[in-house]
């Protein structure tokens, strides 16, 4: 918990830091807390220096925080559920980010028939893992949109990235490797060939639980993949990598983010 | 260079440790040797223990060798060089192994439709890598043969190892990540679904150059990716799994195994 400062905070919501240059982020345990997924996917994301990139189930904004950190570009970043809207723009606002971000309440569904096609130079998103009506499905109903395919389904969002991106653009996106067939197959359905992907695996001797993979509008088939990102060691502790990945972090994760919050 | 006994060699022949229960295997730099491709899916593929199982593309016979000392299961092999047969079919006869693994010289593009459909409770393949006209296409024919696509397309592979195996058998492929969306759009057209992947990595901090695959005939959506197989250590030493893959072996390769052979 990091003193609020000037910022209004709603009930049971809390100012959290982003561990990079000095970021903050406003969290809610009831509502939306951001997970290790969308830390690593800004950081695997290649976005352009400037240009235009876009956020597509941002949540409370955390993606296009961290993406402000390493490009000019504008970002536009997408959630269709107004009480995160809300957060993510009180965030942007508090960290002065309103000139580069701009947070759009929107069903990703429909917001690429008005934008317009191929708009953008990068695309990222950390959609719903689950399908509807599967897993637990988590009975508060901001959670539940955030994990499961309530709104959306995998397809929609890949067609979502597809339509924005721009030929030679690039899509980034972060999931759930037992959903690798059906993401591979909805990438290539809508033009989006893969080029890298990474697997992020709890241990060396584990199985992998999380995915990270960038694609190409119209790109030349032909995909690397990355060595595998290994959260922890035997010892228990955050891997060197990991920690580099929070630039200047001491491997302590801002509370709430403990890359469980987003299962 | 092994004591060939009482076995035949043809000249540029030798005979090969295959450090697994005593097995040796003729090779030939001039024709064909085996590479640690085959070895690893020898080890990861899944095969029942008793039943019917196949190697397609078996070259010298390797897979099917090394498959007879974890399994009962009568072990057909196909290899559509004559040359590479006849080595398989010497090889597998001085270890008296002819009552457990038939060579078949045969095109597996042809194979099937005489065998019969869904004759197989599991099949294994170290296909040709390379689509043809590719890469530096080896000017020596055998080599040519084993390492592109020239006498069937990977999608042929695929389609021959869908018809072999039963509904709910097991189809295990090594192959080359680079390759890894073809391999997937083939196996979801040919209803093999993935439900293991394997990526093997030279170091753990290099991108992977070798797949290891499972998928089962008109299985359900769901795939596992395993922990990552790394060869080396930082110090250039093979890693303690990848010595434990060649049960009591000291990790030193049979010659001419040393893994760039079927490149």
């Amino acid at each position: 918990m990091t003193n609020a400062g000037e910022i209004e905070l709603l009930p049971g919501e809390r100012l959290d830091d982003l561990m990079t240059k000095e970021l903050q982020i406003i969290q809610s345990r009831e509502v939306f807390s951001f997970s290790m997924d969308a830390v690593l996917l800004a950081r695997f994301a290649s976005v352009p220096p400037r240009g235009r990139v876009i956020d597509l189930c941002t949540g409370n904004g955390v993606i296009p925080m961290l993406l402000s950190t390493k490009t000019q570009a504008a970002i536009d970043a997408v959630e269709i559920q107004p009480r995160l809207a809300d957060m993510a723009r009180r965030s942007v606002a508090y960290n002065k980010l309103g000139d580069q971000i701009r947070i759009i309440e929107a069903d990703l569904r429909e917001y690429w028939k008005t934008a317009g096609n191929g708009i953008y130079d990068a695309v990222t998103v950390n959609p719903p893992y689950m399908p509807a009506q599967t897993g637990d499905q988590n009975e508060n109903e901001h959670y539940a949109i955030a994990r499961h395919e309530v709104h959306c389904t995998l397809d929609n969002v890949v067609e979502a990235c597809s339509r924005l991106v721009r030929t030679g653009g690039k899509v980034s996106m972060v999931h759930r490797p037992n959903r690798l067939m059906d993401i591979l197959e909805s990438f290539r359905k809508w033009r989006l060939e893969p080029k890298r992907i990474r697997f992020v695996h709890p241990h060396a001797d584990a199985e992998a639980n999380m995915l990270l993979i960038e694609a190409i509008r119209d790109g030349k088939p032909s995909v690397k993949l990355l060595p595998p990102l290994i959260v922890y060691t035997k010892e228990r502790q955050y891997t060197d990598e990991l920690v580099r990945l929070y630039y200047g972090s001491n491997g302590a994760w801002a509370a709430g983010a403990d890359g469980k919050e987003n299962e």
